[in-house]
């Protein structure tokens, strides 16, 4: 097993202080290289995920977020069940003032889907 | 008949629990092979269907919505008439919290048509 | 004179009963092909007409619409009032909920023109 | 059934003299709502056919040919098969001093194929 | 009638010299506001019209081109011939070292057709 | 000197009755050949300047507005300044309902810079 | 293991015949979410796999190519030797009269990198 | 050490006084050449420094703006400090009625990173 | 006058040495602020104006060329002679392997004009 | 000093074996933030470098291609003589079949310029 194969393998989220947390400000983070396995079929699914946050007293390490998500690569997974999960693990780690994360997925069948979870309709 | 021939015949939706109905999310899903005839001339028709909706206590099965678009195919109906069909039918079945349909139509005789319905306008 | 010529000589706006009246929902047409003559000079003018309607009783019937808006072809008439004219015709035929129309003309003298009129300026 | 569905049952090609035969010129033709059914599963395929040709004694006539293009709609063919068929139609009536015939079909299991056909390679 | 419309009546192309005539060197115009009347039907047709020649001892003047090209906006005229026709033309008057004419109508039918003419293949 | 350098240098804004004035509707205009010197070096300046209003008696005739600002073309004015004039003199002749003028300027020194100006703030 | 992950276990390229081999003709396909790791790090690399062919006696079955090129997916393979080896076993299987393949790979390191195989250059 | 170097050392932002404070106005700026050094591995990162500002009695020079954006070259900082540090300097420097501040910062690990940091928020 | 305009009324092309005389290589400019007046009426012309050439044993300094291409402000210049001056100007100075100039002019009265002079058609 | 910035101080090209040397195939690579020093004035300038060649023996490993790129940022050097030493660096280096270097660099003084050098051209 290569360093990366391993790094992908025992990744977990790593937080850092927030620098500037008397303030209100935006972080958007997109990676447009996320893969899955359809749950039913096991064949792959791709997607981009994009995620909006505005920070209390934690940020998230970019290195350790693309791990975390590169982590996804072998589990058979639905389109909101991955959303939806990314969303729940950075609300919990984070306990950010505001959070949305977007499923953007390639068309299936034709069919293209995108799935929205955000902190603002709870 | 071969057998998608006969699997757009028997098309009906299927309906799957929403795996995360504690919470509103987006559901975005765009169909951009979707073809009927004109109900007066006969002469096919071509549309993107977009929907957009937030699950309550189910969600659509992918495949089984193409296949329930597909089987418009031999269909006569007007613009108009076929997006608000689309919508009752989602409307009916997932009974979700907002839904929105669009039929974004080629143009025909250099006119480009876009039909909406929303529940938001109800 | 050809039929196409006589079609658009006696051009009126024919109406359809709205299929689904008892929900608002959006109707949006673009027509590329506008053209007229400037009212001072005779030179012609080129425009995209974009409507946008949530209809009431009527829809209006595409095709006739387009012979409508063919009509304007020799008719001598500036940006402003030939937006208005379009708009006043619609709104008295088909007593819309809501009514747009806008006019995105060709640039003259390198200037680029939109009219807009709308209900909601009511 | 409908005048068009009529029209495209007993779809020909229809033949016009070339005004201009004198000279080689090129003529461009671009359709973007061709379909057809998979010969193997029955499903519906989408493509954009672009045909060129330098005519020698005959043109051919739009309408005709757009409605010989309709008249795959229901026809189970592969995209090879179309797209030579289209080909050989072409070029044993209009014996055009050039041809290309070019099908570009929508991704099916995410890829996407163009077949390109020319007398350049005979 | 305004002076306008009597400028584009009485249009022919103006010739200027070549200022520079020692020299091949290319001119490349287009017009993207060319319009005239289907011969079958009497419907407006739409294109743009690109030019591109290598003057030998005249250049033609930019507005009387406009205006010549303005003329066609009442004739009853084919794309091949409209396209065919200007070629004729400003070969005639030009006597140019080269010569395109190319004609991208707007789609009829939904189908799109470009029409190139070129000193090329004399 | 020119006619259309005089005509430049003797440009006042045309006023002419609106011709709709009982119902609020919206006119932009944008015109992409602005130019003008930097007040401190004298290098030329180039801009787009997008006018939006919506008329209350009067509108302003296009050409007119088209000389009004080729007149800058030898003013040494900052991109702040030369915004506000055209807005203040705009307001101090239309007596608009609303304007919004902004001056997009191409980059100088790679800084790009826009400068808006709303009747909706005051 | 699911029914995908099984068939992308055992893919391997399927063979039809040519349904015109008496004519050349040029068949492009284009396969987006082509997955592997790095030979050095284990990390995924993504890649748009883009196959032109004239097909000779054979043409390559869509699904089993997909299949075939989704078995990569746990590869430890460069960037160079992916590209060669599909090049190496279509070439091999196929027979073609012409042959390129290309790999279109993601940035790593914000270095951008694209391999392109061609039997024209045999 | 050339004129340039001396003057991106020595930068600091100059202010002019507001030619229109008595009116609001929006002043947008965007700097697409903003480079600095990874505070973790020293290794170069790249961004687009956007900022919008309602100006009070104060604007800032754009030339010392720029010298001021250079300085950072050499400066290891992170993606939020330097969003935020920008924000802050113009805060403090211009005290302006409105201010907002986005870095958008090129792909690291394939991820991409926007920070926005804005008055609205305080 | 401020320094710029002493600058530009003052200028003419500076040539270095090519510093890599011994090898062709392509060196490709474009500058999209050009702008004259026209013979004619005086009214100011706009164009991009693109140099590609292949140095011999002089290239051009790029400041220099910059104030030489503004020199053309106030100049009266149809698009012809304004292509060809700047032509003979660089090939008369940089006696260069290949050149190529070509001048983009915005549209007027809505006819977009390219003029293009190589040294491969001496 | 950081690990990446000595990593970039002792950067060298690192090559490996060509996996595929029998055969002639491209490898295309572009690295989007090149940056180095004006010699003139100290300050910066940025750049995308694109390589294109056909590998011999020896293939350039793409990380030691990247530092060795990042190397230039505190170096003063026209954009013709680092265009022109990146080419001789991995000519001499890879002795290639086929190489070809273009900068493409942001504008200064608003004029954009394109350096290409090419094996084909010795």
């Amino acid at each position: 097993m290569r360093y990366g194969e391993k790094a992908i393998k025992t990744a977990r989220l790593e937080l850092w202080d927030n620098p500037c947390s008397e303030k209100d400000y935006e972080i958007n983070i997109s990676f447009s290289e996320f893969t899955c396995l359809c749950p039913r079929s096991g064949y792959p699914d791709f997607a981009t995920i994009a995620i909006k946050y505005v920070p209390d007293r934690k940020i998230v390490e970019l290195k350790s977020l693309k791990l975390y998500l590169n982590s996804f690569r072998n589990m058979r997974i639905s389109h909101e069940e991955a959303t939806n999960k990314i969303y729940s693990e950075l609300e919990k780690k984070l306990k950010p003032r505001f959070l949305e994360v977007a499923g953007d997925f390639n068309p299936r069948g034709n069919v293209k889907t995108v799935i929205k979870v955000s902190s603002d309709s709870d």
